[in-house]
């Protein structure tokens, strides 16, 4: 019987790409979302393609409203997503959103007594979010050993970052290979409702940027403006 | 002006006790809780009281529906809470509720530009869960400076933990000098609408214990049986 992992899938073309991987590497996935208030309900739709894609069986999509929290662009539409490049972590930035992530997932893996997690994070062609970087998580998994009953009995948490290290190209090359179909993925972060991007948000550029590289025909449809 | 802290009000004697400390260190409270799907709405209810009793303006209560995780007696009504002592971790243990509870702390704490946190995790007179542990808390607050822009840019997060190292009747002690009104408290796994607590629970006897060894009388109302 394969390991089983719970992979983080946000309808992105990252995560898809770590599905892949996972699945890859023999493990027997149950795909975890979030409905988090974000902007657009075409990340959780592209999220359910994506793991349906796959034939995953479990997709588990756990209802957290973090506009209760607010603060960032992606979560608060009264702030405007930057439709040029900024110095810095840009506002699109959401508090602790990986860490509220992790810890979830982490829950819903004791559950299931699953001690490997998969999450699609990338430190190189990236918006510069803090909770994307190695040492960030490094430091959670130990935490998640502390964290739980299933550590205090002996269980290692494994949070796999099989993209943390690759270039947006090497990701999109890497995706492709292993069946990824891009045209299922979302990245824009202000995606209409059938999922068309804008083109002009730091999340679009990172993309089209990536497939430029990778020579690869990206078959995002983009809004009209 | 005080610095300003975030506390962590459940409705027991516990975080009651944490925010009069808090209070008396000087700080500028506001209070969090957690509607999460708990068995009870007597929780809830208590940590309002709790709050208006030291008159704090700020009482965020946070809804996560941690019903969609479930495997706790606290979370799954088809869960017995048991009512005899039993060896290891108990089946009212959370699932890393610690970790998702702090995490949404630290991603309101930032958004309040307010970098230290008060839990009232005890690690004396507890329950045994894992996740109230010095070694725990420290891991976290690691975790949380590396999650962060706040954190990338400098700011510490403390994690304030004035009870870990306390016995029950020292901390009913402590909440007492400090005009911790414990009727308004509410410790039961399993207490009715009216906050009347069942006398027996792993919590319930805990805080017997605790009242009886400090030699305060427990104003809590028990139910009939």
């Amino acid at each position: 019987m394969n390991r089983k992992a719970i992979v983080l899938v946000s309808g992105g073309l990252d995560s898809a790409a770590t599905l892949a991987i996972a699945l890859e590497q023999n493990f027997d996935c149950d795909a975890l979302s979030f409905d988090y208030g974000q902007r657009h309900i075409a990340e959780i739709n592209a999220a359910k393609r994506i793991v349906e894609s796959f034939k995953i069986k479990n997709h588990k999509i756990f209802n957290i409203d973090l506009t209760q929290i607010g603060e960032s662009a992606l979560t608060d539409t009264t702030i405007d997503v930057p439709e040029t490049p900024a110095e810095g972590i840009p506002v699109t930035y959401v508090p602790a959103r990986n860490t509220i992530f992790l810890s979830l997932a982490l829950a819903y893996a004791e559950t299931q007594h699953t001690f490997d997690i998969f999450i699609g994070v990338n430190a190189v062609d990236y918006s510069g979010y803090p909770d994307c970087r190695p040492e960030y998580i490094e430091s959670f998994a130990r935490t998640a050993k502390l964290a739980t009953r299933a550590g205090v009995e002996g269980a290692n948490f494994t949070i796999h970052t099989p993209l943390i290290k690759l270039s947006k190209s090497e990701i999109i090359k890497k995706g492709q290979q292993l069946g990824v179909n891009y045209s299922l993925t979302v990245s824009c972060y202000q995606a209409d409702e059938k999922g068309h991007a804008c083109g002009v948000c730091d999340s679009c550029r990172i993309r089209i940027r990536g497939f430029n590289d990778a020579g690869i025909s990206d078959p995002t449809t983009y809004q009209t403006s």
